[in-house]
């Protein structure tokens, strides 16, 4: 008999963003880590908890999308004299790497969660990118979840080294791009620099290699994903954090996090990651529904699988 | 029942490198294109027929080796007043490009091959990577192949595009790193890229991506593997033509080129090389087992094989 589902929490930025990519501009899109995890866990997970904070320029609409999708948002504070966080990004022809054209972290800059009570039971924890200070910080309000996921990135592998060193050694798992795992580790590539992570202190390490999939490291063993296979990318800003919303979504749901439940989350980020590249910002994942997602993940299945028994015919 | 094992004509280049990685260095290390192909296919198929061209500088234990291992060497021309291909590469530390110090194409660059007679009835031929109408040329002087792959790089894109975009029509299978498959397209990515060159002629397009593994695209349908998860990487140096070596001895041992046994053959080529990554030049080659590969192929299929059945615990 399956488990009840498990509450998911995340706490994280919301912002938004302009974006401008070769399929054209988008400006103040809806955007942020938490904004996108949420968004695909949600599709998931039915207990998702988001915690974070707004400037008095948030739309109350954005909120109601929150609550239509089941997102529990009692931990969105809103600063009454702050702007909300703003980024503004443009993509080159490859669409791999994004040049920050300008950036004002505004109310997000002095962001100090505070986890409400009723949050604070959360078997799942996704610490989205943001400092390691204030990342420790959330995970000490916390009472014994059973799986804690930490998100991070390369400002913070230079600025805050020591910190996010000692924020690793209290997390399961840790999700990091594949440049930012070579970085951190010092390791010549994502095998060796696995093997360095799970040395530091985490059970699980996940990392996002963007066009090329994602690798999953823990318990001795490793899975390897390919990409889901798109043909047009129109904006791969949030693809990141949808994937580790599909990732720790479907863990919430299995209310379980052993390799095998891994394996398939793995599968159910690549899916969430791809849908939401096809969109600028949230759009795609807004639009989405459950009959899509389950059509990709077998057509994914399908993508990798193969039956190595027949060697002749 | 299976059929009889197919034979396997290779096209291409032996040569001698020098090569410098962050794990050592190696001098007047056997190596070329048809040398690390060869050797690879002939852990799985019976029936390799090498046609290359040597200097009187190529020792004759090397071509022992070949016929140690069961490739026909009869294809192999010696011109006697010159000296055998050259190349001497350096990595850096990611072990990702090589850089040229540098190159003598010596008895290579005049190389107008021939096909002895009895190698002309070869079903299954693979055109190593070089200029797209020696290429061309050579398959005028086979007879009904069943099926062509044509390997190709970037020079061969920039200085003889038309030719190779002639060749492309005329072969089964186009292979071709991911950064080449773009540059010849012009598209912005590989399932983009792979689409166009399909519309060039080719029923199948494989692309190679290094560390991030291998992508099929044939009829219609999308088929992609992670590269094996290798710790250290010793010499990258020939593990394209492994991998195409691994592609196509399946392929002949099979006597087919399904949908279903390219992707088997995709795991072969995956594993050979990451075999050959592992020490300098074709050491690792030389020193495998057919246990061996067995072995990482199963390893391999664990790697990435996922049951999506249990959505619960």
């Amino acid at each position: 008999m399956p488990l009840p589902a498990s509450s998911l929490l995340v706490v994280g930025s919301l912002a938004f963003d302009t974006l401008e990519t070769p399929s054209g501009n988008a400006e103040n899109e809806l955007g942020g880590s938490a904004t996108y995890f949420s968004h695909s866990a949600a599709w998931l997970a039915p207990k998702v908890r988001l915690v974070g904070v707004v400037g008095k320029d948030f739309p109350v609409r954005h909120i109601q999308e929150f609550k239509d999708r089941g997102i529990d948002t009692s931990g969105i504070r809103t600063v009454a004299n702050g702007k909300t966080f703003r980024w503004h990004g443009r993509y080159g022809k490859d669409l791999c790497n994004a040049e920050t054209v300008s950036l004002q972290l505004n109310v997000f800059g002095k962001f100090e969660p505070t986890i409400p009570a009723p949050f604070r039971k959360s078997p799942f924890v996704f610490l989205a990118n943001g400092s390691p200070k204030t990342q420790r910080a959330v995970l000490k309000q916390v009472e014994k979840p059973k799986f804690v996921l930490a998100d991070t990135m390369n400002f913070w592998i230079e600025t805050e080294h020591a910190a996010l060193l000692e924020l690793i050694q209290h997390v399961d798992g840790l999700i990091l791009n594949n440049a930012e795992l070579i970085q951190l580790s010092g390791q010549p590539n994502v095998v060796a620099g696995a093997r360095w992570a799970l040395a530091q202190g985490p059970r699980v390490v996940v990392v996002k290699k963007g066009e090329h999939g994602a690798m999953l490291f823990a318990d001795g063993e490793v899975f390897a994903l390919p990409a889901y296979p798109l043909e047009r990318i129109v904006d791969p800003t949030g693809a990141g954090d949808s994937f580790a919303g599909g990732f720790m979504g479907h863990l919430a749901r299995a209310g379980n996090a052993s390799f095998a439940d891994m394996k398939r989350a793995l599968v159910y980020g690549t899916v969430l990651a791809s849908f939401a590249c096809e969109d600028f910002g949230l759009r795609r994942l807004f639009a989405l529904s459950e009959a899509e997602i389950e059509k990709r993940v077998k057509e994914f299945a399908k993508v990798v699988s193969v039956d190595l028994s027949s060697k002749g015919r």
